[in-house]
């Protein structure tokens, strides 16, 4: 099969560690770091949903504030006070996720053999920008596409149909990636090679598709190439 | 304001306890059943979104189908083995869910008010039929409606519009009744009015939009008549 021409990455999971927000959630409320990070990103991607899939995406609102909006309802839920100064150091620590260490060396990779890449995700314009200038990632993506351009956020094929767009390539010439299952089922679904990278050792989506290719860092992009 | 002309209700988790089913898990898989009625929910909901958004719904399935998908999921997860004779039974008592107490005299005092009644659910006919006629609710109900006609879960505007187009009511003259926070709030931004029940003394979304009402039992349905 050919190989692909572009490589898109999602970016919260997969290139940047939303988990890493844990270690200051536990300084502040110690005892349950672990739980609200999880509880907190499922909640933000539930909104995402939720706005996406009701009244035809009226209620929209940026990454940043459903990110904002999860974080609220995780802390109510497990019954810790969120002043607003704990609030404000926990979302400047979203916007300055860890990166994982392989990034930079899978993209100069891509890189040198001339492969477009890009990103394609759920975060707003400046959450992205952010988060590509903090790991020194920018020189290295040709495209940063943000859901927020069509106000739909994935799963939905506006999302996806992004990269297309972006990159005048067919879905099938291009490899996305991402560490979230649900979204490297649904990029499969869409039309794209899709890689998982299964860092955490989970099931995948028991929906009757299954991605591309089933990988456990970013280094497995490059066998494809 | 003008007292509803109907009363629409959700069904699992609404008038259906969707965490009965944790006693038998717990008994199959000991140390696990609370966990697992817990993530097998959450999963069953989390596929109903994914299979509504992506791709225009191309990858739609019956909510019996998602419910396997979610119980093989969550036992995968837990690292629980799920044999084909404990999926039988788990998925038979999920086809038997424990309705609340309350339902009865609540349907029955709408009824003498003259109400209009109704359920309003994901599930599909099938199942919405065997859990209707084992709460002996047939009598007391105008309408079971099912998104399977519509091949698109709630969030979705297709799934509330069921309502207007069954009763022949605008969605302000009803109201929409659920123990699901999510439910409630995207039934609000519907256009219906909203009783949301509380059960489990959770927060309500933090997305800007509060329900009509909240109670704690369906019982507090009978307050806004």
């Amino acid at each position: 099969m050919e190989k692909p021409k572009a490589v898109l990455f999602d970016a919260y999971g997969t290139l940047f560690d939303v988990y890493s927000v844990g270690l200051l959630a536990e300084q502040l409320f110690p005892g349950h770091g672990a739980a609200l990070s999880v509880l907190w990103r499922d909640k933000q991607i539930e909104y995402t949903r939720l706005v996406t899939t009701s009244n035809h995406g009226a209620h929209y609102k940026p990454f940043w504030e459903l990110t904002r909006a999860g974080l609220r309802y995780a802390c109510r839920k497990l019954g810790v006070e969120l002043t607003p100064a704990h609030e404000e150091r926990l979302m400047n620590q979203y916007r300055h996720l860890s990166a994982f260490p392989e990034n930079r060396e899978v993209l100069q990779a891509l890189k040198d053999k001339r492969v477009v890449t890009g990103i394609l995700s759920n975060g707003d314009p400046e959450m992205l920008g952010i988060a590509v200038r903090s790991a020194g990632l920018e020189e290295l993506l040709d495209h940063v596409l943000s859901v927020d351009t069509v106000r739909k956020y994935k799963t939905h094929p506006d999302a996806y149909q992004l990269g297309p767009d972006a990159t005048g390539l067919a879905p099938s010439q291009i490899l996305f990636v991402s560490c979230n299952g649900w979204d490297a089922l649904a990029a499969t679904w869409f039309g794209y090679r899709t890689l998982w990278v299964n860092r955490y050792q989970l099931p995948f989506e028991e929906l009757g598709t299954e991605p591309t290719r089933t990988g456990s860092t970013l280094r497995d992009v490059l066998s494809f190439f």
